[in-house]
């Protein structure tokens, strides 16, 4: 398998076989695979091998891809820090809304969520977020700080996974922003992610319940 | 408030607040509203209703609108028939990629989720599914046949929320599709309301295993 191929496949099964099948792994081979995972999973991945493994794999990793994924090591699992990706997709604000289809065009296949644009400032500081949808509502022509949604809902990274479902479901987010210090765009927790934590969650209360 | 924004506004208060004011309203104005409501939603809150107000009500909207909910209250609330919205976006699968986007243009205002588009047969049957990843990941001139993802996962009305909410998550969907029999596509379950769904759930048994 080619690692691409290794990649998308180690993601669909358990994280129990996940961490057998990477462990299994040369460390070169392994490197080459976790590096092409969303740098959550990666790092969901490699924060329940032994220390020892992990820091071998981080190594061997690219430089970049390595670096997203220690930063989200940093986060407790069980925060919004710990939750969200740092893949996502920022573009200038300056764009028009046909440019920025364009610019997604080459971003559809790495992006796991491609449906929000967010805007930044040089400092990194979250701006506005435009979605597809009003790429599509607005004249081709207008730009993109001018279509934004300024000051969107955010959350911070040690929020509880309950407050982030709070706010995914009350605003009917597909994306919540993870913003740190000077509302400085860190990440974001995808609608995915959130469901399949609360899913745990209520499997959890219910199964405590039974007992 | 225009007729468009009640309903908008009305989508954004506490089920219970949503019935006070419906029933305080003449029937004319209520109906009005309501059929400016996600189907879904207007069914939930029609059947939250006394049966006599929700029968006027129903013959006082226009006559698409009127069908589309009571299609909806046929189905019992805690099924995928009770969870799902008959607002989709289907479009003919011979048009191309780029075909597809401009007709999106005229439906991003009216459909709640304009990401995925179904490609039923004349007996709509559905056929397969296209996403707006899709739409940019392929040439322009990709007729929607060729780059739909053929026999997508589904589920049945009958099916619980807990198992809607479970091919959501396992598939990372934004939204399922419902069928009938012979495949029919009813309507699609979107995510949103599958992590409604799970948070509420996820409370309730909380709280039923602290009592």
């Amino acid at each position: 398998l080619a690692p691409e191929a290794a990649a998308k496949a180690l993601t669909e099964v358990e994280p129990k076989v996940r961490r057998r099948l990477i462990a299994a792994l040369p460390a070169e081979r392994a490197a080459d695979i976790v590096e092409r995972m969303p740098p959550d999973e990666a790092a969901d991945l490699l924060a329940a091998l032994p220390q020892r493994q992990s820091d071998l794999l981080l190594e061997k990793m690219e430089r970049d891809e390595a670096a997203d994924v220690q930063q989200l090591l940093r986060y407790e699992p069980d925060t919004a820090g710990g939750m969200m990706t740092t893949e996502f997709v920022t573009l200038p604000a300056h764009l028009t809304a046909a440019e920025a289809l364009e610019r997604l065009r080459g971003l559809a296949r790495e992006v796991e969520l491609i449906y929000y644009i967010y805007l930044v400032d040089p400092a990194a500081r979250l701006q506005g977020v435009v979605t597809i949808r009003h790429l599509l509502l607005f004249d081709p022509g207008a730009r993109l700080e001018e279509i934004m949604r300024r000051d969107p809902v955010s959350v911070r990274p040690d929020d509880t996974p309950e407050r982030v479902a709070e706010i995914t479901e009350k605003y009917n987010l597909l994306a919540v922003p993870v913003l740190g210090p000077q509302g400085k765009l860190l990440g974001i927790v995808t609608v995915d992610d959130v469901l399949t934590h609360m899913t745990a969650l209520a499997w959890k209360w219910k199964l405590g319940h039974a007992r």
